[in-house]
């Protein structure tokens, strides 16, 4: 039975972690609100009981039902056996995901540095110096750990040869970054080798051409997580 | 063998959740950088290889090294078969508690809404409006959420007269909170009832009534994630 992903239709945002892998590793599941709407979201979410998740995306999958993006790929990876093989490294893998979770809620707060209730257009003076700091010191930090990861088994990913859940997240995040501070990144080409090694390893993985090249695949937009204002970007 | 907890000497912070849990639990650990300083803790963190922790607080436990307090917790309530014994319901324990985590995570950003590298005196004026929204918008949001998922077993604990790794993390955000926000946590008293319920119960379990009264148990201070600045708690 293919499990249900129920997330956002018209952004990449969090869901596309999880769309990433399923796709890249063959896992069959249904893309829930992109077939019913926000509503059915919405109501989707209300109806359940017990322990809910927070927000989407989450997952239904029988009797699991959980939220958390990192939380979702340590599951299904750990499910459909496409991890190490050893424990210490699988958890070294789950720690990387929550890592790269963690980045991606700073992305979030570039736009949002007040409230995340506000429009970025209520805050952007205070998003232009936060985007500043995140640009000089957040990026470079975050992106040298997990180039370093990368390096960790011998790249190109972060097994060595064989492709996880982390490799597809590092992946979407370097894509994000692109599209986010287009100039920012280009002037730092060439600092984070492993890490543009992988972005151009990941779309070669088998599951990977056809859906990235597909209409599934969503564009990165100014509703979504990592946005592109160009006042931000300046040099 | 005990497990060794790496994290700051000084904050309770983000490590004060997995010493409650081994605290409250009888998990033999060894708080290293309380007996050997700062320095220490930095100078491991530099000698660790392969895919290392993004910052404390991280543990040692044989072959297993990780970060991520929420990994953390949950790494251990499943080594020491301290769940539920029914996998669907120990993955929402571990949701929720990084749930939990980007809660932390909020917190401290209401301190550092433009940088987390910029002292607060540094960015008072934002900080000033992200209370307010924090305030109004993201506690009650996630302390209702909190407080139904308490209320799916039955409470007092997130399982019902069993207690996890989920109830010495919600006891430390209430009281993180009471120290934060007094008059705001003053007004709102009997909103989150079962929260309530499970700040008085937690303090109750075994191993907590001698930790909570020694000099173990750090005290907030303005060094750490959950800060009192009187300025921030106006009504």
């Amino acid at each position: 039975m293919s499990i249900e992903l129920w997330y956002w239709p018209e952004i990449p945002g969090r869901g596309e972690f999880v769309r990433l892998f399923c796709e890249g590793f063959g896992i069959d599941y249904e893309d829930m609100a992109r077939e019913r709407g926000t509503e059915a979201l919405v109501e989707h979410m209300h109806s359940l009981e017990g322990i809910r998740p927070f927000a989407p995306p989450y997952i239904v999958d029988e009797d699991v039902v959980i939220g958390q993006t990192a939380h979702i790929l340590a599951y299904l990876s750990d499910k459909e056996g496409l991890g190490s093989g050893e424990p210490e490294i699988d958890l070294q893998l789950i720690q990387l995901q929550l890592d790269i979770s963690d980045f991606v809620e700073e992305v979030h707060s570039v736009h949002h540095p007040i409230a995340s209730e506000l429009y970025y257009a209520d805050q952007m003076e205070a998003a232009w110096e936060r985007a500043q700091h995140f640009r000089e010191q957040r990026i470079p930090k975050y992106l040298i750990h997990f180039d370093n990861a990368l390096a960790a088994h011998g790249g190109p990913f972060s097994l060595g040869q064989q492709p996880t859940h982390v490799d597809t997240s590092l992946f979407q995040i370097m894509e994000g970054l692109d599209y986010m501070f287009p100039n920012y990144m280009k002037g730092m080409q060439g600092t984070w080798a492993n890490l543009e090694g992988l972005q151009g390893a990941v779309p070669e993985i088998e599951g990977l051409v056809d859906y990235l090249a597909s209409e599934r695949r969503l564009e990165f937009n100014e509703n979504g997580i990592f946005r592109y204002y160009e006042e931000l970007d300046e040099q």
